[in-house]
């Protein structure tokens, strides 16, 4: 069994690199997570760099830990010897397994949970990491590493479909043009033909395809006239616009903690009786179907792959305004 | 036809009083509505001071014209012979009857609605309003004119049962214990007998009788335990102590406006995953219905009533916090 142990370097430092560790400052670290039973250990092959984890840059969660909650891997050691040498992508939220939530089948609402990268367990921006073996899914051939990537941020899109009854009729919104915007775009579009994109950056509204109408701005018009909106700019006035948009006894959905920390005025919630729905985390099944069977494509929303040891540039890269995913490779 | 004329006189001035004017300030207006086609002619016989009314006094809707929109009253001219004479209470939200809100029944949200002492359209501390026949409700006698003026802020509590599926099993919260909470909790009860009510003021918890649970302050054992809640105190602090108490995957009505302009922060909307509902104006028929057969009794809400006169000094008691409601009599 290897060792656990942490050493924590300053940034630039020489010596073996093993993850990325946040504590307020951005360390390096050489530990080997140490799987407790009924987890696997698993080699990290790719991650990808995502909105939250610029936040919990940012202070968000106040997290202290390896960061990273999107990858795929290699299992490398488990209880369950079949798992063992196969390609995986990981549910991120652990929970207790005793609680009401937790046996209901929601253990991402766990009380007690802990997320990869998130929330009290170390992350994927690391050579290892480990997660219980109820959370790990065998991804096919057919999905490519860079494509596995996205099922993190891709099962948080389908989640409002488990949320939301979608109508085909409805006429649909989407605040933003980034990268968690973008697959909620594309997952809407099953269900819902007439959708638009208000997005902020030409070159990502032109990445978007023709399917999906985009739009720079809200006209007078555009008030109150969508049946579903959804919030998922990442920034403060996201929220503003998406509720603007809404049509009275209309559907908001709140994708991104960002906005919704910007103190937002919500009497046009109760004055238009608009529904609000919080959304986080989805389950993984229907986001690895959607990319094996082609239903939703990445391939144009990947940008740069950076070494662990670059981490620093690849989150600058991350924050550019035209960038969508950044990958790491440990 | 009587005529239209507004004398603005600053309050004090001794004339013949007919409606309480804000325009900013309070004034007293001598003017009677002149009722537009399809419109009837009302003699208020009562009216009721409401949290809506207190923040129009402070600035809310920037409204002005004469106050009130609770109010019970006798039909004194209309298109439909039939109803003259009649007592009635009325519906505050008057559509345009031509758009797609209208045309679908939802005329509390078209997009150019009047509502009465509360936007663009004159209201009820005045001797005479003027509503569509349409907006009328005939009052049967076993309600008292002190019980008809609640058929307006019951239709409002009313309103939640229309947007949610009450289910018997819920854990309900109410969160405030004035005026409108009161209605809420008499309303919630009928589906959902476990229920409990976080007030402020023990002598208006005591007045809601043993069915309801009541407690002063949230405890660790409170969070996130219940199933549904209610934002009805009409306080800032309100939607912080709501969501608190919401579970994960919950259901958060904000009834009152006030809270949700108090920039309220939605992280743990997002991260529970929580349905905020935001919800106004009900139907009145059920709340009509509810008084009829005793099924929601308010008589242990009724304070004392003021002649229109004494205006300011209706407010000063209806601020107070020990008071649920006051009514004018003009």
């Amino acid at each position: 069994m290897m060792n656990f142990t942490i050493l924590k370097l300053d940034q630039g430092t020489a010596f073996i690199m093993k993850a990325v560790y946040f504590d307020g400052d951005i360390n390096y670290d050489d530990s080997y997570p140490d799987p407790k039973p009924g987890e696997s250990l698993v080699r990290v092959s790719l991650a990808g760099i995502c909105g939250t984890d610029l936040e919990i840059l940012d202070g968000y969660m106040e997290y202290s830990g390896i960061l990273g909650h999107e990858f795929v891997g290699v299992v490398e050691r488990s209880e369950n010897p079949s798992l063992v040498g196969k390609r995986v992508v990981g549910e991120i939220n652990v929970g207790c397994e005793t609680c009401e939530s937790c046996k209901s089948g929601m253990s991402r609402h766990c009380p007690s949970r802990t997320v990869l990268g998130i929330l009290k367990r170390d992350g994927a921006f690391a050579e290892f990491l480990s997660l219980p073996e109820k959370n790990l899914h065998v991804i096919p051939d057919s999905i490519t590493d860079k494509q596995a990537v996205f099922v993190e941020p891709l099962a948080a899109a389908f989640e409002i479909r488990a949320q939301v009854s979608l109508q085909p009729q409805w006429n649909v919104a989407v605040v933003g043009d980034g990268r968690l915007a973008q697959l909620v775009l594309q997952v809407l579009r099953l269900w819902c033909p007439n959708i638009t994109c208000f997005g902020k950056h030409q070159s990502k509204l032109e990445s978007l395809g023709k399917e999906i109408k985009t739009k720079i701005g809200i006209t007078k018009n555009d008030e109150q006239s969508f049946d579903l909106a959804v919030e998922a700019t990442g920034s403060s006035s996201g929220f503003t616009d998406a509720i603007k948009l809404t049509k009275p006894r209309g559907i908001l959905v709140l994708k991104s903690t960002i906005a919704s920390r910007a103190s937002p005025d919500l009497t046009l919630a109760v004055v238009n009786e608009i529904t609000l729905v919080g959304s986080r985390c989805g389950l993984f099944k229907p986001a690895i179907d959607a990319l094996a069977s082609r239903t939703v494509r990445v391939d144009s929303m990947m940008d740069a792959v950076f070494p662990l040891r670059e981490f620093a540039k690849a989150v600058n890269r991350a924050k550019m305004p035209d960038t969508l995913k950044v990958f790491l490779k440990p």
